[in-house]
């Protein structure tokens, strides 16, 4: 095959290769956010990629935007309409509603999707991530509101940030719609309350003062919206748990149309990277798309791309140790029949053997080894073969120590 | 909202919803894999399901068909043809290629992928099936070979196989090609030779006898394949490894055109499902797509599908358990606080507890607990709080034991 002809190595646009350090470092994000959502009773499900796509037209207006521009959608061969989803309420939403009556709820659930957005990449935003989503279903306590919070900020923690790393803030469609009320009572127009809102998302983007003058102009009058009785109580609630830094912020808008209470976001304090991370909220009518007697929910999605860039930042991201204990190399190409053994017997005693095969010059096997950064090493030549004596290297510290065949299980397993 | 516009609460054709329990069970599966593979030194790597569709393309003749009729192929909002990968393969090829200077050989990679066919759903094939895939890069070893068939045999006898309930069938595409001279050299027409490998991949569909006088007429002459020196060698390997079960079936033939030595399938020995259930080959040209200097490779995929239908059938699918120790239900709606204390107390001490909010009567409470399958339940009460002793019930047996608040956690983690 000529050069020219070859095909690229690229993946597709927007999209990541997860060579095994990036998965690794996945593996870490998704085992901290299961070992704490099952804390707290929480049970995995899944579904797949392709939804119907009318799924995501039924929102409403807001999500026109999103449907029509920036969702992966297109025909199946039978002439469906299929989307890949953007995001996982819908989903879980539907799967209830298809089996209220066997549920039981409340009912806690969770999932690491992948979701995909047809839009240009940059940083903090690809085409594809993969995106923790928590939801409590069936109650309508504000306790489960504070649950799901305190879930977000126990995440948080089992990542290592202190409390001074990240802002909870809370919001309430309940505030917003008692403020757009009193602004219909003041004659606002429904153009000018639309401004009012982009606005308010607009926080920390302008000065302050600037912002507010703004708002008490398009809003004929003095502008504020006050905190309500739900937000005080689910915060009071959560610094029962000790929880200290969750405020109320009357800016806190969210883009989804399904939100009905409360509402929140987890913001970044690191001066370089002041921006929510993610966020969350209840929605009590999400499944009277699908059903009668809609169940309510409540719940956050929490995406791995600005999550990896919150740790690399403060430090927080572990290094990489892949699952392989040993690494045993070959002296001499015939030797690889008693390498072979060699590992076979320590895999047998619980140990992970990556056996090289002699192909390569032991300089060479030695590099592989090094480049798959395993913490040890083996070197099965005659002697060892024939004493049933192993010197095994550390590849960190150079640092050698032999051992009987017999021991050496017992040495890896006991790291 | 009318019940005529209400969206259908179904997932999208041929894929499935993974709700608790099927999750879970995807999960042991995982679970078990990957405990097999990572014994044997593979890391997990990972991709997107997005692809460049002339990655499919390429791969000449017999998979024209495969990416015109059976892949999900469509055009992004940027007029790029992007497939829904059907297999992995191509995907971890290019992957490999892209960095062969700085991976380190020989390479242990495994993935545990969703794959997309776009065909008729039925039994044991769906539009979407999650398939693990295990590969080893850069050895030309027949060690490589044998621990590539090693894998597929561990991880079956991990899931609680025993040997008589599978076979391995080896083939070669050495021995193909060989036949494939012999053939020419007796001037077969290329029509028959076709012809003969569709009548090879149909043993046991047919009758024996009738094939193979089928086989003659059109080889024009005596009809067999022998086993070559590289079969038997690995066959030696395996059976140094304890592995009886692996034979050498000429009938094999794989339809993967990539695959350029040892071939290999996994059939199930049941009477009522004797069928192959998973394999793979060696692979030394695939990556020669992208790069000048191709590397060799050897691996196998199976499918989760199959692989249930094969344990189910056995009664070796584990029965489901959720991650969740205990249930706390609420005598009275205005006990909630304190149960929310206790749970945190729990799960502070490393309990994964589950919390009712008292919305419902306790009745429905504990039935709850009882569809989630919860194995115990604590009921708190007003006596319960001021006393500090809880009654933990057994949820299956019914049996109850009383514990003061602070012997909970230990009662439940050392379970």
């Amino acid at each position: 095959m000529s050069k020219k002809e070859r095909l690229s190595t690229e993946a597709y646009k927007g999209v990541r290769d997860f060579y095994p350090e990036e998965q690794a470092l996945l593996n870490y994000l998704t085992s901290v956010m299961r070992s704490v959502v099952e804390r707290v009773g929480y049970v995995e499900y899944h579904a797949s990629v392709l939804e119907s796509a009318e799924l995501y037209r039924a929102k409403g207006a807001e999500n026109e935007e999103l449907t029509n521009e920036q969702t992966y959608t297109f025909l199946d061969r039978g002439g469906r309409e299929v989307t890949l989803r953007p995001e996982m309420t819908p989903t879980v939403a539907r799967m209830v509603a298809a089996k209220r009556r066997e549920l039981g709820f409340p009912l806690r659930l969770y999932s690491i999707p992948n979701v995909f957005r047809y839009e240009r990449p940059q940083k903090g935003r690809l085409r594809e991530h993969w995106q923790l989503n928590v939801d409590l279903f069936g109650s309508r306590s504000l306790y489960a509101d504070a649950e799901i919070i305190g879930v977000a900020y126990g995440i948080m923690r089992a990542f290592g940030a202190k409390e001074s790393d990240f802002e909870i803030r809370l919001g309430s469609r309940n505030a917003l719609e008692k403020l757009d009320m009193e602004l219909i009572n003041r004659e606002v127009s429904s153009e000018n309350r639309k401004k009012i809102r982009v606005l308010l998302d607009k926080k920390g983007k302008m000065s302050e003062g600037e912002r507010q003058k703004e708002l008490e102009q398009l809003a004929n009058g003095p502008f504020e919206i006050t905190e309500t009785a739900d937000i005080v109580e689910i915060r009071r609630i959560l610094s029962d748990l000790g929880v200290t830094n969750a405020t109320f912020d009357p800016n806190i808008v969210r883009g989804f149309d399904y939100y009905t209470g409360m509402i929140f976001e987890v913001f970044d304090t690191h001066p370089s990277n002041n921006r929510s991370l993610f966020g969350g909220g209840r929605y009590d009518n999400l499944t009277a798309l699908f059903d009668d007697e809609p169940t309510p929910g409540v719940g956050f999605g929490m995406g791995d791309v600005t999550l990896r860039d919150f740790l690399a930042v403060r430090g927080l991201t572990p290094p990489y140790r892949p699952p392989t204990h040993v690494y045993v190399a070959v002296a001499t190409p015939e030797l690889v029949g008693g390498a072979w053994a060699l590992a076979a017997e320590l895999r047998q005693q619980g140990v992970n053997a990556a056996l090289d095969f002699g192909e390569r010059k032991l300089g060479d096997q030695l590099k592989t080894a090094s480049k798959h950064k395993i913490p040890y090493l083996i070197v099965v030549g005659q002697n060892e073969i024939a004493s049933s004596n192993f010197a095994v290297r550390n590849l960190e510290t150079g640092e050698e120590k032999t051992l009987a065949r017999e021991q050496l299980a017992a040495f890896f397993l006991n790291l």
